[in-house]
């Protein structure tokens, strides 16, 4: 048994539930159901054959542990889930048991039963990903005049709007919901081959019952088969690890605002939520953790993938066998990460009085660049620069505030009046065109929204 | 110094020009010339300043030892290089100076200086993937017919055709290609905030002033800066990991059809090429080598840009730098790679008599699924199976050609007639669609072309 | 649920045990028990605790659903389950249950029972890992002096030995036992600190308990707590990530001899193992495609614990709990490897028929050195190389034997008579120092099976 | 050229000097002299050969571009270097020429080589190891009774000291040192097998010429030429990827450390060094990026040289050429980060005013876990942890301080008088075991310099 405490933890239910072994195998029987239907609508079998084939392709009906234990020995479980199946229909129909599996190898319903999963997958992932971009999208609106510290190299930079924050985020969500629409038009595909990608075994009907098939499951039909080339489900892993990345950029930016001596944003408290085994007085935020759990293991995850595409021509040894686990997981993580950034956000605490507090943290420094650039356009960029750094290190050595020592300063005071500084010292005077960013990534929100009815 | 030797080895000379350090720091020079052109128009500089900074905005004014040994300390390649530049047009005009860099911040001049050569990077690559699409085109038709052993586990699976394989390289290479269109809409944008990203240093005109750098570096602009989400430089690793992967896969297989035992097809002959320095009958396939390299390397370099997209509010620490020198290296890596399948592709040697004797190595066990498939019409497919493993094993252990055991097994003679047998063992009679999926690729393959004039 | 059916094929069952649920939950049990017992020992508990804590310290007692439904709010699994633990023993004791965990925090229960389970997984790793050295020992010496072709750029180089071949995988299985050894005296360490490593809980007696903790385990008394260090961890994952891919070259190797055109080695033949469910005269490597998707997914596993060692202060942010799943997937995947290695190689059929005849297949042309050589003694090494690769280039192109070649040619036959040509071209006689390398490998193999006793 | 501006400013300068393209180009020569001297010692090539071959065995002789160049044709850089190697001696003495690279192939001087490069890599590495870990010893010395918070989860935790964290930072490197001295017994190793391994192309004489070489290499002798396995240069990565690792931690702390809002800690200011190229107050932790970045980008390429391991029989195709690249630039990434953090620590500024502030920021909630155990002893574990939970959550609502708040709880205040209270909220009196974990990991320190000497 794998070690289900622990990864449970880091996935959504519904996703464990995709990826189940019971749903993993009832993919795979619902591919042989439909290739029976195919096969049989186009006289590659006796249409007599269908009812017995389709009711047994039921995993209820498997014996699971033997199917393991088989698929060890055989090198993949479709083999012996379709000697396991063939007995099923021979105990009802022994004719009908004849034509199970027919025309199709391993790949076929190992790599489509993938695609059918892979289908549920996305769509949990799209309507989790919608519901987080609306909570985003909220809290941008409500928060598109709150200032706070903008901070790049994690020092206090210059002001910026708590909005602003949030619009990058959903920015890039929004451009993973685009990546997320194509990709489905390339992943969410039949993959119907035979051994070796001929349909040989189907003679002249190859064509037909692939056709068939790929209808039967509301699948594209591809110009050919694909098994043996791993890019359709590596755009899938690719687009979940950039997601999964933003996800982890979200939580690195709130679990930092969240530290005690920051305190701007907690995570929504729950019973049983984020307390510690030893110190009562804990808030942990275990929602990003989590997120930044998938985000450290997810790229790692991807590059298996990536590296598994390098194989042997028409079925690979130890690339095709690699992607079985690791999909499953990356979408496991990938949705886990959606699920509670989701909880996180559409909970969070917010202290606007603590980030105004914060703001005032350095004493003017943060406003630097208004007074510099105010006085470069007189004196020249690099002499401003050169002044202003000057009133900083007084002003941070001294614990002055920066606008006293700017004040004493006869050379700035001889381009800037006492009005004049006080005013440029003013953060929410001076968070530029953020306003109109975050009316721009609201109003691309809204145009998806719209497009998706 | 950096390994130049080895590196210089796995990338396209082109390639390693659009990334050289004079192409790195022109396109950061570009940046400011623009930010000048697009500061002066609205009133932001004077209009007098513009032809100085423009003028001195050329990479081969700069000192570069002094310039790298600077970008140490500083912590970017930006801070000196402005510096560099802000004395270089003090010296034609000092009251020019004062309005270099003005309003921009490090990250806006090297991330947007990156787009710029990532826009020349995806030119060289999509011209690349365009060539090399044409030559299997043209090889695919051109083999439509030519029988050679499938195989899987790497080992002889079922008759296939050489064109199935080539159409299967040239599907999957059209789906790059795709992706590069669906990317180029995305990461050819102007990234442009100022130090935290709200354009607060250039008053009320940050909007115009980003709309026409946009305009005047012929790049979209985003709706908001985007500095601190890697999503954008990562789709670019990924679509490189993915076509990297594709074409590890094409060298794979030719790799292992020039084996000294299969002999099927070699890498193009060339003055200093392939050999060795103590074996003179060497002819190593160096093309699928570099090519291989390339593969095995670029997945952990895909993972590190997935890795380093967690970063700190308006800039980070580690993840931001992390990119500098990982997204150059895959797009050298993956024009290598594409160069070099060109070249392999565009004179590989074929031996289609080769091919024709190797499908017959197994004394026609390669056809036993045809058999089996015959068979399983009339007794069913397990028991049929069954019967033709068993004459298998009997011809493998024997020596004997599977027709032979055929010939004499009176159950299956009940059912088969010899010349039935002959017939279901000649591989050319058993490749199914090839032919149709070989068509259907070709077709897109020629939609596409048509689609690019 | 996770998707066992899969990953459970590539573990030994062993190993799946080690890191069970059950298994998971019963090492931090028995941290537990040790540590009621060590606080008693030193009076920080009253003795009469300890039989109540002791006795409920069984994970046959918990309840496995609720405690991984509640391990995902909490954030971690040792939260719920000292909950449970606590309970279970006020059922028996309520005096008892105030002293559950006393002095402890989740990190120490955590990462002690981990190193419990790796205690027991790299016993199994090194009894395996010494099965298998013996097994190829005894296969090298057998084979000492069997001819093969040694290959290099997957092309006919040099002959070799097969038994050289082996000697190589064994002396890197050596270097990695040495490796395990020194691991072991780094990673088999108690873990225990207390909330933020200080051991504050236990007043005065935070040394003392520690000290009888780690005697009570039998595990290292480490210098200082060490949970935000991942080092420890990641050791273990860096040797098992090099052992897999050693692994994975030996499994390259033999599937590349069992090439259906090479056939110069198979994995053994078992029931249900290794066949096709389409095509009956498959005999697929199964084994080597278990150990080639081990060696596909571990380094990148192994990626993954080197990233997540930036953990934040006294305790982590995902970085922490990216180790839970890694390390077990990775010891389940080198613990497959290792089995299946173990079962190809006891149960190798090899046919050194046929690795002379593959031999002979390049009619000469691997024997051109030893000409190279012998005529360079005389000639200079770069006229002797020119001169032999025109002669490979007209064999080639012509189809003779090299020897025949050689023999028409009037400058070389001035320096090498006839016998010296054919003698020059025996490949038994152009093993060089093959046996005497086997040989230091195997006494290398003698003398650690000695120590060991 | 590669992109120089950017990755030397992520290694030292040393590290760059060793794996330049001379110093690469001179230690493959440095080789190939030995090996003359060692083929004339034993009688294979004339002495005469000898001073001529060495004395042309200077990198400065080499004509670079050329060598560039021929590299990517001939797939590796030993072959032209041979070549260039060859024409020179030939210049001065003809017959001497005859013998250059007497009995070696490629990889013996690329891999030799790389050993000689990584002698003196692991040398600065450990130089550099050695002078941090004195700095850390010394600043753990200087504060090992200075009280700061301790931060689990990114929340303050429970009090610790500053020498504890610095103290589990050195404990770290000191494994590191010990992994290092354990490597370069595996790693400072010969590599020497002519082409594929058997040193045939010597004659009776390989093992003597191999002896020889070892010996005038001062390298050790190994049982067996190890070319295709990649083992030894892997745990070099992997010892570097853990060593980069810790000091990504290290990094990750300080700069949480310099926070605006933490200001405990702050980076060396140096002219140059840290500035904003437009907010002149900005201190940046440009040595911690750096070494953040190392952290980043060195986990990914130690996955490169794992997936490089599985080599193709007797020399890889893709594999091997991938380690070319990667373990310099790993070694670069690892030498960079060692520097930085060495400037980093040597320099360091610390605010003890500051931590201590700091410390009591909560209000007395970081003090909980004090007056949880000292209220468990009395009441159990579960309901002190409750009771001290409620305080807690009031304190934090009504922004008292937890002492006032439990001063009031009659409950408690029948366990505790006002002064245990006062008392057990002293964070000073609550460091548990810090100190003598600090002696010891000090005492550990000594013992390895001592030992050294």
């Amino acid at each position: 048994m794998t070690s289900r405490i622990t990864s449970s933890m880091f996935s959504s239910e519904d996703m464990l539930n995709v990826f189940s072994d019971g749903a993993t195998v009832q993919r795979m029987l619902d591919v042989e159901a439909a290739l029976a239907r195919a096969d049989a609508q186009h006289g590659v079998i006796p249409a007599s054959a269908v009812q017995a084939i389709v009711g047994c392709c039921d995993a209820a009906l498997i014996d699971m542990p033997s199917l393991m234990k088989a698929a060890r020995l055989a090198g993949n479980r479709a083999i012996p889930l379709v000697r396991q199946l063939t007995e099923l229909v021979a105990a009802r129909d022994a004719e009908a048991a004849k034509y199970v599996h027919w025309g199709a190898t391993s790949q076929d319903i190992i790599d489509t039963g993938l695609v059918l999963q892979l289908r549920e997958a996305l769509r949990l992932i799209d309507a989790d990903l919608g519901k987080l971009a609306g909570a985003l999208a909220d809290l941008a609106g409500q928060h598109r005049h709150t200032p706070m510290a903008g901070r790049t190299w994690m020092q206090h930079a210059l002001p910026i709007t708590f909005g602003l924050k949030i619009a990058g985020w959903l920015d890039a969500l929004l451009r993973h919901g685009e990546r997320l629409d194509e990709l489905r038009r390339r992943i969410l595909a039949l993959q119907f081959g035979g051994a070796a990608g001929t349909l040989a075994s189907l003679g002249d009907k190859g064509a037909a019952v692939a056709e068939e098939l790929a209808r039967d499951l509301a699948l594209a039909l591809p110009d050919t088969p694909w098994h043996a080339h791993g890019d359709r489900f590596t755009e899938a892993a690719c687009t979940m690890g950039m997601l999964t990345g933003t996800l982890g950029k979200m939580a690195r930016d709130i679990s930092l605002l969240m530290q005690t001596e920051v305190a701007e944003v907690f995570e929504p408290i729950a019973a049983g939520r984020g307390g510690s085994s030893t110190m009562p007085h804990k808030r942990n935020p275990v929602g990003c953790a989590t997120v930044l759990t998938a985000a450290t293991r997810v790229p790692a995850l991807v590059s298996t993938m990536l590296s598994a595409m390098v194989q042997e021509h028409e079925r690979a040894l130890g690339g095709w066998q690699a992607e079985w686990d690791t999909l499953p997981e990356i979408m496991r993580l990938a949705s886990g990460a959606l699920e509670q950034m989701h909880a996180v956000i559409s909970g969070l605490t917010i202290d606007t009085a603590r980030m105004q507090r914060n703001l005032d943290a350095t004493h003017g420094l943060l406003m630097a660049e208004a007074v510099t650039l105010a006085l470069g356009g007189r004196l020249g960029r690099m002499q401003a620069h050169q002044m202003v750094e000057h009133a900083c290190d007084q002003a941070g050595s001294t614990g002055t505030h920066l606008g006293d020592v700017l004040k004493k300063d006869a050379t700035i005071r001889a381009e800037l009046s006492e009005a004049d500084i006080d005013r440029l010292l003013d953060p929410a005077g001076y968070t530029g065109e953020a306003e109109s960013f975050i009316e721009r990534v609201l109003h691309a929100h809204r145009a998806r929204e719209a497009g998706k009815q």
